[in-house]
């Protein structure tokens, strides 16, 4: 149990950013998205944080929201030219993942995908801060990162201590403006994260309480903020639920999370552009369905204690309608109305060897789990 | 949210402490209490550990169940002689609470007092490493310490971001010897943890799931462990629970707990010697019943949850049949069998200005609920 980031929860916390950023030095590389930040205001005023402190701001933005190894290196390049103390990274998962990566291959003499890859051990890290802008993947408060190397068809995921942000400051009221689409989709994230821990490995009965604390809280939260998305409240609450879900809360004493369905998940998004929290949305339901008969104790556990049930399948019927009314797909054909292709489905699993940690599917499996995406 | 502490857990993890402790130097202060950990081979493993990477060890014993701010001073004292890089403290909550006061004293120029009235700020810290032979305090954890001026009957809590232990050791065999009445008082310790946060200020309502959460997982082990104290699953929960109960994973979102039961056994404590958990086992119920008509959603929303009862005078009943079932007594009379005088114990709450945070009890409150420790 380690986890050394400091966070800052609530309304105008960023009134503290200035303060924070400048303890570290007065050369910052603020690493942004597309621009979206530019529309809401948020930009302006985190600019104006770090005027008023005096920081020379380089900027990096235009990050993917599947974030590039491309963009790493060329961040990491102006980073270490501008020779920076500290990075402030305004974003989503994408944007904070990419400025974990940044921040270990700016002290580094090769490029970040040597780390991806394992083959090489970071050694320093420019600190890194983050002003978190969407409630999805609690990378605000762990050391985990994924990348995608688009032109070799590979999406890693990478964790290591250095990683961990030193301060995340999280406003809720900086969510407000996060669509409807997006909104659903980190809620299935968090759902996702919450289940990855349970199907892990490892018998830990209070981390599984926590679990399902987790869960809990979205269901009760997920469909009110759905219906008033400019509700404060409920975005505080799912935004702390999803910092929940990923911080270490859920996984002491568990060996290992499955993470397989989050790596079938990632076969549809390079396939069909499925958003991430989407593609999890549709292979869950599927997943488990498939696996109430292999571990029907496990599945039984969860959906007793999500939905008071004693009957699997009624509870993952439920779980399927809780997502649906958050809008989110549960069938492939909910989210692309285009051809499809079942066997090309299989064959980039297999090409993958997409798989959970624990419980492992066989080709014969990916078959049966990919008709469940169809019916 | 903030919490530096990396903690160790599982059999045998004490085979890391030596690598761990050289890391922060060669001077080492070693903490511990009146002896138990000699009986039962615990300062053993420890010293052998140091011995073997060549650690020199300043030994400062003795530390009392109700820690004295004398030993605190005179411990900081001889580590100051010593020049010491790092303390390593072994015991419960009383020597993890010393040491880390004298963490502070260490570096200061005037004794500890001065930090625990708040008239002097610490400004460095030595390095603490705690390894924990008593389920309970969840100081492990925490940036918390209680210490006691006996002469002048005080006994106060102090907090500081520099007494985080560093790393701490939690196995839970080194609580296997923990005989039935401590381990009990250590459950009942952890649950009014938990119910201190439910009863604070703030709605947090995913915090409040991981008090029931840490709640349940007690109802359900604790009385599994005291049927079978060598049961080392059973005694890894429980450590767990009580880390978890004070950790801050239910205090975020709340501005503060409310403590006035902590507040009102210490009275007991002081005037009648009833261990703390003991305390806490006499006052909560009464507590309780008290507070039952003057805020019953809350109150309600506990037994709810806990007991699945719509009936609060039925779920402090239940709990008050768990608390009896570990061994905890839940009246005066359980626990002394000497002579009571309740105005005596209303005088010593008026002269300690005894009370809550959140919920204030009046002087003619003090009698309802002292009324309470006996019927």
């Amino acid at each position: 149990m380690y986890n050394p980031t400091r966070v800052h929860f609530g309304k105008g916390v960023v009134a503290g950013l200035g303060n924070t950023v400048s303890g570290y030095g007065r050369q910052v590389l603020l690493v942004y998205g597309k621009g979206s930040i530019k529309a809401n205001g948020i930009y302006d005023q985190v600019m104006g944080q770090l005027q008023a402190v005096g920081s020379v701001v380089h900027e990096y933005s235009g990050i993917k929201s599947n974030p590039l190894v491309e963009d790493v290196d060329l961040a990491a390049e102006l980073g270490r030219e501008k020779g920076v103390d500290v990075i402030v990274a305004v974003g989503g998962g994408s944007v904070i993942d990419s400025a974990k990566v940044i921040s270990i291959t700016i002290p580094a003499d090769h490029g970040a995908w040597e780390f991806m890859e394992g083959r090489r051990k970071p050694r320093a890290a420019v600190p890194l801060i983050s002003v978190l802008t969407l409630a999805a993947t609690g990378t605000e408060m762990n050391k985990f990162a994924v990348i995608q190397d688009t032109a070799n068809h590979r999406k890693l995921g990478y964790g290591h201590d250095l990683i961990y942000p030193r301060h995340s400051f999280l406003d809720p009221a900086y969510t407000l403006s996060v669509n409807a689409g997006y909104t659903a989709y980190g809620i299935a994230d968090l759902m996702a994260h919450a289940m990855e821990l349970w199907f892990g490995e490892g018998d830990a009965p209070l981390s599984d309480r926590f679990i399902l604390a987790i869960m809990q809280e979205a269901l009760e939260a997920g469909p009110l903020l759905m219906k008033e998305l400019g509700n404060y409240e409920l975005r505080a609450r799912i935004m702390y639920a999803a910092t929940s879900a990923l911080n270490g809360f859920t996984a002491y004493g568990k060996a290992k999370g499955d993470w397989g369905v989050h790596s079938f998940g990632h076969v549809l998004s390079v396939m069909y552009d499925v958003p991430h929290g989407a593609s999890l949305s549709i292979v869950y339901p599927a997943w488990l369905k498939l696996m109430q008969e292999r571990i029907p104790e496990r599945v039984g556990a969860l959906m007793k204690g999500l939905f008071g049930t004693d009957d699997s399948s009624e509870g993952i019927a439920r779980l399927e309608a809780f997502l649906l009314e958050l809008g989110c797909p549960v069938r492939l054909a909910d989210h692309y109305a285009g051809d499809w292709d079942k066997e090309a489905v299989v064959a980039v699993m297999e090409r993958n060897a997409s798989n959970g940690a624990v419980h492992k599917l066989s080709a014969e499996d990916y078959r049966l789990l990919v008709d469940l995406y169809f019916s």
